[in-house]
């Protein structure tokens, strides 16, 4: 059937970027994957659209728009002489439509929770290999890529670097949804200024203030909206109803869910389980937001206190509330609101627990440990941007800024 | 607690518009309220995002740039010396902003299998009374301008009529998120043409082309977007999918839903119940997008072939296809049809009618005998805009433009 | 020099489509030609400015704006399986880029007043063919195109026809730099469902919608700006200002001018001077818009009354008023306001027709007359959009709004 | 006359910001006045458009721009509580209008070449005082406030500080007319955030981010735009161009040149003669864009070959080359380039001298020894932004980034 469709449906129309071409009929069958179908149940900010309501963009758009990036970045090399196969542009296309194929409904809040010790990198993975034994392998090219055993390591770096289309992508896409437009990055111009040097990624001297600016964009993004406490407070909150649910679960109580997400609550899966028990991966592969929407919803109704308390108030959008703290919590004071919680919900200490948190958020705006930007001058020498730029230097980029927070339920 | 918060979350960005102010507490409150809140759970276009991607949109965003238009045209108005008053101004405000708050998840098909014989209109009418008694009174106004029962006509026509606060946001935002710019309407423009001619709105003549233009967009999102094929067709499926649940429901097989969808499955709730019997709208409020997209997922595996084949259709999106065709089907098609599909699927000819079926969609772009656009010149005479352009003309204008379709599943 | 300059800037910036790219040396040696450059020193509109004042756009960057989408359309059929060689490509572009390029500083007012009875486009095939002849005959095919006179009819039309890449991009581009956004029309859309039968450009049928809102953008364009009212008056106002220069002129009288432009104020050059004489071209190639504006301004202080009052009013934006009319003046009327302008300014009645003049604009939306716009059905037939729309019709679109106006100077 | 004008155009189109409403009567005659429409015939951006075709928009429209914001500002800070009276909303609107009406065409060029010693913000004084006595010194609050001699210094703030409503348009403005969307900045969020603390500007914590952003956008547009060494260059080769003519005016030869830029061609004009003697002023009110282009052009056919050949360069696009350079000249590299050119083209070492430049330009981001940028805090202390950000530092901020710049004519 796909090849009928394929015919039929190859542009997308893209608000960020226009019309995104589906380069090929292999690119298409990946689209129809149920793996990446379900991205287009899965927002790409989770919850985040309590505080920018206009942020409901799928992870399915961001992979599209991110193929979309890997198209024009490649056109930009093979104009600058460097040669790219047919084989390579596709597996790369395809590995970064995969790249975040792993996520699961409010990635973040499930790794506290239901799939502890797992990153979603590598469900990604896992699930890659999956999508290339049902298709005869023709995806192993993009899965060397993805996880840099390919001979081209820039190859690699596009999918995943400082400068990759990935993030290229989100703060295109992520400023464009919640309409803060400074979070902008100015990704044509970028592109434009990539070449390849010595099998790496490197920026023209050119593009020195568009990197400077990018990182800045990133930075604003990062305290604006992806770390914005009322955000972080909404994903305490449900990883607090998540737990909870999971508690009442463990006593055997029968809590309203799908099959999926009842699988989550009531088995524990450590990470071995996941990587090797393909019934465990078909499980996860059926959740998305909708599960967890719905069932927080109906547990507003459940018989317990504190679940159906915060399950109440996350679906009328009574949230956590954020206060910035210099210092955490005396153990004192811990105790002080444990009480203040049983007393009010006339419950024990420990399900008091449930009302407040602490938690620290941090952030560094650029770390050359991890991988440089590396800037290429007309001579042909490069230097890491922290090097390169006269604005931004080593210290002031890779330290790291940390903001402590208190989160407490309003009575 | 609303109030505290009230105090800190004032202004909301909006990616079409900016930013938008939230003008009192009294506004505020109502969009906390829960019948709102569930809003955001409901996207503005259905199913259009199986065609835009980025069409995922909320109802609870097209409420708040509704009201942020009608902000703009009461100040418009104010310019031109027409008195509105503060009272007169949150009225219109609150109006606009629950003018939607009845819909339904997938409105359009939730009115075709489980709620029929009820207009979103009149439940959104139903709601509003609900908050009023909630809230003293505070939004009587609001409802004599909704209902058209207040002194001043041309307010009401702000929150409906031809050019209403309602339509402009819906083109400038289902364009916006869809990626069709050329549906973009200017809003802004159109507002400034604005004014009041014997308490009924009417456009200055120098916004002719505006109109114009507008019509002609409004036309094209019809045919591109609302009325798109695909999307149709997604909704005929899910249409299919509710209507074969409900029989099994009937006939008392155990389906997986949330409470508040088992309810609508299981019972037979008639307009009256909805409108007298108060339980039966809290069971309505509780229903999202979520509860729908959670059952439909899980629906793949029910031991019914009609069901589940077509709910893992919805859900990997294998939709029907449709075809434009000049003429019903005749009965000895429709009987091949029925055939083909029993004999493929082992099923009998009755369930074989859940995987066809033909559709015809109109739309008029502009109807005169509703409501008219009335054009305002420099003498102090109107003239309906199908008079006053040279371009449009009566007929043409309300010439009905249908569509035939057949939809069917490819097997 | 210039291939040096070449290697160093092939990439445009353009606020209207981006990043635009200058193919090959060809192309930038066309750019560089100072009948090319000379195009940067020409407004597109002209007078626009005096009433949209971001209007202030060059006839240059519409040039290479054109070249742009030429490159789009290019790309968009070859995907298409339309064979289009490389010189094809190039000489397409060149033709664009050079199809305005014979246009003087207010086109309009100059073939009305220095250079009666010669088109701009004439001008532009007689500066082609000298640029022709200074760079070794590379651009016989690009002159064949403009001329379609080149076996390949689609080329041609890309150029001029009723979907020529000049019409879509001085539509958005004009918009843009206007602020008036209902204008803007969506040439990737457009040019994304063009394709060629029997050597014709055609629209695939699911374009139906976009070419009528090109219809309507167009024709909203044509009356909002490119004939304001305001903008036509600067106009006559500027073709009366000239008008008098000449006359006085002709009496001998020594006017500020830079030798360019007394060159067509002192002589009177017929359209086959132009054509045969390459002096008179050379003296038209150097004329620019800061030729007329700094002459204007100087004769702010002649002695002539006319020529001072009308070009003081010119260069301070006091512009003849419009007032628009059922009728043409009646002689008694015209007799009535020579006198009154003759008794205010102290001037004869001859003198007094300088204050005041009557015009007549017209537009037809569409005509199939010309040049149609072919609609390709998916049943490989083609109909002209008047027959393929169901909103416009033929009687409709061809007939021609006429506005008659009155413009007069203000005592 | 005016104020029949005035009643029929009160909204002005920017495609910047949108519509602008002009305020009042006496807003609406200072956009009358002859110096303020000369800003119509002067370029923002000089000779930008050598190397971003879209820069061509003019003085008038910044100016314009800038007040929007101011009435944006107003509007915000009233808000807060701030009052601000309609005679200093209506005077501050216009001290913006007239900020850099003492601008003359290519402003930096005349400042080395014909008016040296003066600075525009002297002669806009200069004017606005004429301004007002024309006026019946309906202006004198407005001057007031421009000269920082008004009670209330925040209002001077918004004119002319690190955060003014001038450096927001222009920011806005630039960017989006050259294309360089990197270089926007969120004007609208900004504002939101200004605050006034003991009569001065602020910026409220929140909007850290935001300055950060500003600040390097505000960078690289200096970088990328303004200090672009292709406009440096072509400004280098006018300034010589007008150098070379003034010397030969000296000399008595007699050039083509509007009866103003031959005032300043031939007469040696002080400082002093500028702020006493009013036909100096009259002259100066009187030069654009125009009358240096069209002088420029004819100077091509000039007899002085220094003069000559830049100025047919400079009309063609043929500029200075600029080679970035670590050190200056020696002297003996400077003598070698002064016989080359001498030889090239038979001239004298001392004419030769005409062809090529060295030049410096620097640049400090931000420097609070001038005026800082204040936040305000929660708890209502405030701090310098590079105290409060912690990715911005003092040192870096205010070190001065230089550039050693080879300009020099290719033969």
């Amino acid at each position: 059937m796909s090849s009928v469709v394929a015919n039929k449906r190859k542009i997308i129309n893209d608000p960020v970027f226009g019309f995104i071409s589906i380069p090929n009929d292999l690119v298409f069958d990946v689209l129809q994957h149920p793996y990446v179908q379900r991205l287009s149940r899965i927002r790409q900010l989770g919850l985040s659209n309590f505080v920018y309501p206009g942020a409901v963009h799928t992870r399915f758009l961001h992979s599209i728009g991110a193929m979309s990036l890997m198209q024009d970045a490649i056109a930009v090399l093979r104009q600058k002489g460097i040669e790219i196969s047919h084989a390579e542009s596709i597996a790369a296309q395809v590995a970064i439509l995969l790249h975040d194929v792993g996520h699961g409904p409010f990635s973040h809040v499930l790794e506290n929770t239901l799939v502890r010790g797992l990153s979603h990198e590598q469900v990604s993975l896992r699930m890659m290999q999956k999508i290339n034994e049902q298709m005869q392998d023709k995806l192993s090219l993009a899965i060397q890529i993805f996880t840099d055993e390919y001979s081209r390591h820039f190859l690699h770096q596009l999918i995943s670097s400082q400068l990759d289309v990935d993030r290229l992508d989100y703060l295109c896409r992520d400023s464009f949804f919640c309409g803060v437009s400074e979070g902008t990055v100015a990704s044509a111009r970028i592109l434009k200024m990539l070449n390849v040097l010595d099998d790496r990624l490197v920026v023209e001297s050119k593009g020195i203030y568009s990197i400077e600016k990018f990182l800045v964009a990133r930075r604003l993004m990062y305290w604006q909206v992806y770390l914005h406490k009322t955000s972080v407070a909404a994903e305490q909150q449900l990883i607090y109803i998540l737990r909870r649910a999971k508690d009442l679960a463990h006593k055997g109580q029968d809590l309203f869910a799908s099959d999926a997400l009842r699988f989550f609550l009531y088995e524990d899966v450590s990470a071995t389980d996941f990587l090797t028990d393909d019934s465990v991966l078909d499980k996860y592969a059926l959740l998305d937001d909708s599960d967890v929407l719905s069932a927080v919803k109906q547990w507003q109704n459940t018989g317990d206190v504190v679940l159906s308390t915060l399950s109440r108030g996350f679906t009328n959008r009574c949230l956590f509330k954020a206060r910035m703290s210099e210092s955490p919590l005396t153990e004192q004071e811990r105790k002080e609101l444990r009480e203040q919680y049983a007393r009010h919900f006339g419950i024990d200490e420990q399900q008091a627990c449930y009302f407040f948190d602490e938690y620290s958020v941090s952030k560094d705006t650029y770390s050359p440990r991890d991988d440089s930007i590396d800037i290429l001058f007309a001579d042909g020498t490069t230097k890491d941007i922290s090097q390169a730029s006269d604005m931004l230097n080593l210290r002031m980029l890779t330290r790291r800024a940390v903001k402590h927070y208190l989160f407490y339920y309003k009575i």
